[in-house]
């Protein structure tokens, strides 16, 4: 037996460099053995960073390396699903980067070369690794809170993005409430059948001009009967606002934001404390190691990953109705979308 | 001038009790003249708990009472619109109950004649005068969080009415969200234009089979953009749960529920608190002297009162078009409902 | 049987006049059938705000009513002892404000008195009736929190007094911490036997000037070993505050302070909530009503009184060994001062 | 110029492999090339865990190493002071962890020698690194609180060690106030003059046996005329509680505990959350990375290191004033203490 699983890198950029850091540096169970990116100075650099061992010219040289047992995908989105295709010919264990591609042909390709070559694929929904709702799962799980009845999920970004990445982005519910679709399935452990999407734009008219939305309400029906809302808005001035709530039939949970500390000031003017972590890779800092660790795990002991390629398809399936629901004005059934020729 | 407002209370029972109390020991400026209630030993006891002068046989011996310049309708929600309209006729101001009545005919009918005898008339929407409620409106109304975006109500009962109450109540919508109705338009001082409701019986089957609803999400389009959401529940297990937040372009309030101490244990199994208070009686104390003593301010200064005749007649043109919404499975306008004919 | 309890209230200054308006507006168990003050326009005001049938040129003249059961004495506080000792021969029950007086041989004497005449007699220590310190003592008693081994008690005014008022109190261990040696005694359920001062000047050098501290810990040893810290300040610029926080075997409980809402904003600079409240009449505003409504009962039902004229006694001795102590540098037993000759 | 720091690891046993973990996976900046400890199976395990090159057979061996330019001493506490005065010969800079030794004289031995040899040491009082301490000491420092003039300490573990390190521990105030002394320094930032020390057996009597407290309360004067308090004890159900708060002339901060997760469950019985990290290694990891990070820092950089082999003595002697004081029952100056000769 090896002692270590290899893997190689795809992508340097920033969620690449968050991935290989981890690896390098708290996944002791794994290696880095190469690395490859666009831009070969950001490769070279997180080699050198990481002490990955090789520089790979492209993804190509490292499907082809015998020593890699798993490649992490953390390319530019229009590019997943083609990699992952190509990763599972070449019989390596997947994990990607969220979406897998924002149309569901494609998808379906990923997935179905996954199947047939018989890999492990995880899809980087690390969300469902932050303390907090993983608590929020284990409490509807263990009945802590009876059956479910009502979901609410707040997430909010401390600012919108460029124009120029909003243009590339597939749009908000495909690139920002992609997460929250994925932890409403992940909460509930229960399919949503149909939504109904309101939005705007609130926070910039040029997201407007470019075709977007900044601000949304998400209305979700699960099929066990629970009633789901997501919260979403582009800007939150007070910094990354994350938190979920579920009401059962025995309690409620809720959730509160990641604070940078746990100080309250109190003075003439009021009693305050400092703002909640702003940057996702604060925040979730510790669920990207998790997911990580879980990916390892998973591949060592040839288990099922915890989030698997089919995890992937669906919160695109929601997207995609949301879309349909906001720009028609009425609630989608996700039926009306999920076989494909709808992009 | 007359040192005191004096009043006639028509009804004694649950709410009845409360008014009375409030006048009697907590609003000086107002003195209780005449109780009646269609249950004379209910009225007796009241009128000797207050030291009330005169217990009247019905309404309109109070009315006809010379002494009298406001009424409290606090009668059953049936009898709302018809003694509504005998107060007016009997040139009282009134201060009514809500709702005014289930049908937009019988409310229209009470608003004409307020409005052609020049009275007064203020609806029981007695949220609006709680601390945590004001402070949101403020906060709103200061600009302290900027441009509303995104409103959230919680609202949720410790547990459902009896059936029979259940199915004399209107349903849920006009009985229990009517609240939340109005405060949605009391924070973001703006209309609603359009409702979709999510609803379904999770609490109790009882409750469906008297054709109504227990637990629902319904999201409000406002006339300026805002996207608000209503949480509804008939039962929630660890008390009254009432909550709103609000998302700006420079930041949110959000609001806790009230306790009855601020007390947390900390033990080997748990850090905890009490339950929040269970009650509205308890929950709401405070609003309801709030909202009395600005009626008899109102009144007495001859200004306009803080939740007008009109102000009850939109929750309910809301509440039809939730119902609506429900019932067809789609987005409704109130424009659709708001011109009667639809009860 | 009388309908209700007969008072007569001495004293309608600041904290009369709170009492006043309690057993006028809120305690339906009694009545206020005379007040005086030194002041007569004091005493006439409040009388006609409270509807109170008869002004009396003084104290002697509520005495000798034979229709009075008993009295509330509120004047200052170097005629409590004395009106004390005349109440309790005119067989009047007493309600007298902290502290009985300043020295021992006068309070002892009112206890003689009052012990001689066999009326009831109930110190001012309103805080016991707080809800918060009422559940912490209630924790106690429960076992809740097990045996109890550490306490310490936050009490902090917004600001300091008149140095006109300083000059009077008799110090700040006497004024301000006689409160806090109560809820020592109350809390714990057992005798302080030692204590240890700390003190200085820092909140206004007037105050040193005037041969008083502002800024003072007082750590207490109990007969039980439990050992407790007094945090005290005359200036907390963010308002009043007052908690407490107890250790036990098995849990510890602590309370926050009081809000006038529950409402937190978060902006681009702080994530915050208003100030406490502010005022001991606002704080402490439900406490007061309960203990008269505990006073009346005690004295209707025969009952002894939940504060009782010994209680009043000990915090006194406890606020002499404190000062000592400050004076002296070193812990002080209160076998030192408890048998008078020391003030 | 080098490219990393090269350390050694003096001591692979709890707090040993906590600072070699760190070294390995968190502090790019410095190397771990060897490591030795009195049980060569642990070193060995660790140089395994570590990717650490050498493993020395004892210290002597670490300080001649020519490649080693600081060593990290994480020895049992009695040897500290010994092994700091060969490190300090050999020219190697020192993270020491606390305390130095229980006596003044071998401490000083200590100060010596690192004086002497020029060399650069940092104590391991990790507490300051801590986010939420670091925040209060950042407040005091910019004047947000104005001037202090209260400090409360509390600091509990979830509770007592074995009696065996009891009876070896140097007792309470030198094994786990030594903290608690170092925090009230770093925060007020000045010294303290006198010490008084209330302590009692209140967990379990063996400890009492082994002639140690469990439970105590010391009172601090600072030079500044500033009050403290430290609430200790070994034992709180709940979990580890370490938390502080100060009140200055513009205000108060204050902190909470660390929680695993910021989930809140409200079901009939209660609202509730998990209870706080339990030990210390997770409560603390974070500030476990920050202080090597600057300890590498300093020595890089030639800085003087954050906590000084001063800082290393001052707690000491504070710990031996506060036993004097429980022994003696009074106040001692830490003049009476602080030259030797005490212990």
């Amino acid at each position: 037996m090896k002692s270590k699983l290899n893997i190689g890198l795809i992508g340097a950029g920033r969620i690449g460099k968050v991935h290989g850091e981890t690896i390098a540096f708290r996944v002791p169970e794994a290696s880095l053995v190469a690395v490859t990116d666009a831009n070969p100075e950001a490769a070279a650099a997180l080699a050198a960073r990481c002490a990955i061992p090789h520089v790979a010219t492209n993804a190509g040289e490292v499907f082809a390396n015998k020593d890699i047992d798993a490649v992490l995908i953390c390319s530019s989105t229009n590019t997943h699903a083609d990699l992952a295709v190509q990763a599972a010919e070449a019989g390596k264990h997947i994990f990607c980067e969220k979406p897998i591609d924002h149309t569901l042909e494609k998808i379906d390709r990923a997935l179905e070369a996954v199947a047939r070559n018989n890999v492990k694929m995880q899809v980087g929904f690390n969300r469902r690794f932050d303390a907090n709702f993983a608590r929020v799962r284990q409490s509807i799980l263990s009945g802590e809170i009876g059956t479910p009845h009502l979901m609410h999920i707040v997430s909010r970004d401390p600012g919108p993005p460029p124009i120029s990445y909003i243009k590339v982005s597939g749009g908000m519910f495909l690139d920002m409430t992609i997460h929250d679709f994925d932890m409403a399935r992940f909460l509930i452990g229960e399919e949503v059948t149909e939504v109904y999407a309101a939005a705007g734009v609130r926070v910039d008219p040029e997201i407007g001009n470019a075709g977007d939305v900044d601000t949304a309400v998400i209305l979700l029906r699960f099929a066990n009967g629970v009633i789901g809302t997501i919260d979403n808005c582009r800007m939150a001035p007070y910094g990354y606002d994350q938190r979920v709530e579920v009401l059962g039939s025995k309690g409620a949970i809720s959730t509160e934001n990641q604070y940078p500390n746990r100080a309250v000031v109190s003075t003439a003017e009021s009693v305050r404390r400092d703002l909640p972590l702003n940057f996702f890779m604060e925040r979730y800092l510790d669920s990207f190691e998790r997911e990580l660790r879980e990916f390892v795990a998973a591949v060592v002991n040839d288990r099922p990953t915890p989030v698997t390629a089919a995890d992937g398809r669906v919160p695109v399936v929601m997207a995609l109705a949301a879309k349909k629901s906001y720009l028609e004005g009425r609630p989608v059934k996700l039926s009306e979308v999920s076989n494909g020729g709808q992009s």
